[in-house]
């Protein structure tokens, strides 16, 4: 991937066509960052994607966490998933489920929604198949202000690894 | 609590008596952002001291992690926690175990320092008592690079919350 410095230097164009997909289909918060070049570092520059969310709005906060597919849900079904939301889902494991566990998790992603408006998020990359399917009936206990944080959380993760990715690539 | 403004004239002690606490033992984090003044805002701020954690050496994330207390572990018992995890803890119900549900937290605890060589590390604020029991059982599937990381976002949540408190003081 580019220096920070030939970064700083992208179009408007470039820089959404480089960074619009680290938040899951919201290019705008890459769009919006783009106004604070330039970034001192990598670090500066995920910092200011992440400062875009957490100076969001509630309700485009709530539009992001829409954003996002169910985990092993019918987007991953019918192979409409995300390049980087294939891979991630793929990782944990949840490619490969069998009848059952697919059964259980359509069931608690559908008594989440169901809850709290918005589907459950986890940093798939960051869990094993297990701690998935444990987190996800331990944070069904919890209050929906609890989980609209709980989720940003993961989102920002998931974030970060794919910035990572991005300016890891050749 | 003071505006940005007069945050930003802050002299180091003053910085450091106010920001020192919001990562736990660990007022190196507030000290070395202090460098970054002036902020622009209160999210400039938290992002600033996120980017400290963010760009410390594996070594000083790993230390930041083992300056946090175990839950209801032998700090609780003895209240020689913080005036904050005391807080965070008591708000999560952790406070009020019962003899088998504080056994049971204390082995799932030696479990996951035994495991992981830092301790279990959760927002308990945005957290149930069911929930934090879950999610430790949980990630005690996870491996070691995934904890730490899981660990070290976890420390953000309860650093982000405690610098709102700190903003929202009279």
């Amino acid at each position: 991937m580019a220096s920070i410095e030939r970064i700083n230097a992208y179009t408007p164009a470039e820089f959404s066509a480089a960074f619009g997909k680290v938040y899951e289909h919201s290019a705008w918060i890459a769009e919006r960052a783009f106004a604070q070049r330039p970034f001192a570092s990598d670090t500066a520059l995920l910092l200011a994607l992440w400062g875009v969310v957490q100076s969001a709005s509630p309700q485009e906060q709530l539009a992001l966490l829409n954003a996002h597919p169910e985990l092993a849900g019918k987007e991953a079904q019918t192979g409409t998933l995300t390049d980087a939301s294939t891979h991630e889902q793929s990782v944990a494991g949840l490619g490969t489920l069998d009848a059952s566990q697919r059964a259980q998790l359509i069931e608690l992603n559908r008594q989440y929604l169901a809850r709290f408006g918005f589907p459950f998020i986890i940093c798939a990359r960051l869990n094993s198949r297990d701690a998935i399917f444990g987190i996800l009936r331990a944070r069904l206990t919890n209050s929906r202000d609890q989980e609209l944080q709980n989720a940003l959380t993961q989102v920002g993760q998931i974030a970060r690894l794919r910035l990572l990715d991005i300016l890891a690539e050749p």
